[in-house]
């Protein structure tokens, strides 16, 4: 092949995959307005600290870095580069620790942070680089006293070498608390989940004249996968479910070496990722033909996702609140009603951006609270019949109290699909 | 394309993928050599727990709940799976939680486990599941009282929650103590080692055609990723790096859109998953033709690699123990003759199994101990000279002592080898 020409045909099918993903204009855009709204993130950031008399802040989480400093991680690879990409939060900057193997990238990725380059252990050097902040709310020459640290990410293990090293400085727990900050999306957020929602939309339809009898959920399941990564995705949001028959009633569950049959569903639930956003989209597919019994609960399904949107639609129509719970409950009713109660386990929805799952959560334990504006969120009623099938229908929407918009991010139809007839 | 027919090419080049993996049948007796293997493993457990007076064990890192129960948990899952795969070790039994998603698949894989079903949060659960285990040691009757926890992986903001549940037993932290035991390699763990690394060495092999002047970095690591997966592999190991001429100077780097140059050098770091063991190689390649300068470095690291290889060699030899540090410096001594000592940066080496890097450690900084036997790990010295180049050479070898064997599990050769000329 000939350099730089295209790439070849991925795992099924013949088709190139065409570029779907964002420009690399977009891509700088993107950039561009991440670094001028993190003046905000922060400024707000600290506003909640003073609140609370935190001096400082410390953080670990990739997706909450990533937010408040430019410091890129892939997925998982937190587990290998060590403290890199720590962050603490002062009042009149921010410092991003990095061992030699990262100190470049963070150079160039942070280009608004201090960098502190870590020769040894971060235990050792925690007294040092705590010493060097400027507190929150403190007065000149003042030293940090109390620091709020991520504690649902710092392992117990690490929190006690951090408290054995500082003895003098109270470390504050903190859980969702950037969190609860990003459920709240910026537009140059929504765009790139958007886009990542556009980029499996495509995949998903490359994807259905692969799909028939005889073939492996694997196959597929590496299918949509190349077509997404070869087509403009950086990456997958999380691995692709693919699951066919009875197995679609796991609402958990990884492709196997199981072959397709007629007459039975299939499951997809995917993402892709960009620019470290990501979309989430399950489709429920008719293999062949569809039975009668599937296409009831796919009916039920349909229904109670339904219900769920003109909910949001009608509260936005009337610029009234509406929380996390009525929006579950509005899904789930329809399912009981139809006698399939017990037959949905999980939450109606989760919020989306940065992780896959974020706040707000639409589950039925979560704490009820008026959802946040703008946001994004899954909207992802399912019916699962142990031993015999499952369906489960999941778009993303952009939630606006502002413009009073409800925009649906993920473009596949959700009308019935044959596919493999 | 037929049902069940072969899978049609990868991202770049042509030829189907060959069957490089191991079949059904291997899978199968290593999947029984476990099953036989954890008896032995638990009681050795049990022996050393004992021995520090703890009445049972708990923790939650997927490597060492597979090594120890067989709960399987995907690269990442445990950040979406809840408690689920969390176990504890008592006198008599292992206790496997799962929440409701993961409670068949806990029932197939943990056949000599009790499975304990989460309705609620694992916080609320755990005075019943703690209060429900026979103390290692104790008498009929009596309760446990101390436990030793993983508080390397259990956050710190959940450790507080479990303390607070039963503040009448005590938690005692624990780091690396399933890992220390882990480091010793059963025969049917080598074994899976090994076809990680026959398939990586196929995948490479058939991927020198795709390299040449003009490929992005990002197209020749998803070729070689589509090789492992499409042949045998059940995923990576870890993401591919892919580093083209000054980029292999960055000892971590993930492959970017950038084409590859005549004249310089082309540094691959892969490796496959089989039956959750991994594999780890790193080949510098030359592309069109090698630069003299490049040439030198590479010799440098080849001989540091020999170096280190003849030491266990001799020491293996001899019946004489050998240490960490002792194989560190042999390949360390090497690189600082020829005047780059400041341009090796990591460690020699390191353990592979169920975790990429895992004990032993063969850093600068690791404590001094013996090399524990039968183990294996990666041999694998470097010299990166900023902005310039980088070379590194990365062999996995098991290490016996019983034996006297030292085997090279990757089987790429490590001689000069020029691409896309």
């Amino acid at each position: 092949m000939s350099p730089g020409g295209p790439t070849a045909s991925g795992p099924v099918g013949t088709t190139p995959p065409r570029p779907w993903g964002p420009t690399t204009a977009q891509r700088e855009r993107w950039r561009a307005a991440d670094d001028a709204a993190r003046p905000y993130r922060l400024e707000h950031l600290r506003a909640r600290l003073a609140d609370e008399d935190l001096d400082a802040w410390f953080g670990l989480r990739p997706e909450n870095g990533r937010y408040l400093s430019g410091f890129v991680l892939g997925d998982g690879e937190e587990k290998v580069c060590g403290a890199s990409g720590r962050l603490f939060v002062s009042a009149d900057e921010t410092v991003v620790v990095a061992d030699s193997r990262y100190r470049l990238q963070a150079l160039e990725e942070c280009t608004a942070s201090r960098i502190a380059e870590l020769a040894d252990g971060f235990a050792e050097a925690w007294p040092e680089l705590v010493a060097s902040l400027r507190p929150i709310g403190g007065t000149v020459g003042g030293s940090v006293r109390r620091i709020g640290v991520e504690a649902g990410f710092l392992s117990h293990a690490e929190w006690l070498r951090l408290a054995r090293a500082t003895p003098d400085i109270e470390l504050v727990p903190l859980e969702g608390y950037v969190e609860a900050q990003r459920q709240v999306k910026e537009p140059a957020e929504i765009e790139r989940i958007s886009a990542a929602c556009a980029i499996a939309d495509a995949a998903l339809e490359a994807t259905l004249s692969d799909i028939e009898v005889g073939r492996s959920e694997r196959e597929l399941a590496m299918a949509l996968e190349w077509r997404m990564r070869s087509s403009g995705a950086d990456g997958l949001a999380f691995d692709v479910a693919c699951l066919g028959g009875p197995r679609a009633a796991l609402p958990h569950g990884s492709p196997a070496q199981r072959r397709l049959r007629g007459g039975e569903v299939l499951l997809l639930d995917f993402g892709a990722r960009v620019e470290g956003y990501r979309s989430d989209m399950t489709r429920t597919l008719f293999v062949g033909e569809a039975a009668a019994a599937d296409l009831e609960i796919y009916g039920h399904v349909a229904e109670a996702q339904s219900a769920a949107l003109e909910l949001l639609r009608h509260a936005l129509a009337n610029d009234r609140p509406i929380t996390n719970r009525e929006v579950d409950t509005a899904a789930r009713d329809i399912i009981a009603s139809a006698g399939h109660a017990a037959h949905f386990g999980h939450g109606t929805g989760h919020g989306i951006g940065l992780a896959t799952h974020e706040l707000p959560s639409l589950g039925r334990s979560a704490q009820e609270a008026a959802l946040p504006s703008p946001t994004v969120f899954s909207v992802e009623p399912g019916i699962y019949i142990d031993g015999r099938s499952g369906v489960r229908i999941e778009d993303l929407v952009s939630f606006d109290r502002g413009s009073g918009r409800l925009d649906v991010l993920t473009g596949f139809p959700r009308a019935i699909t044959v596919v493999g007839a």
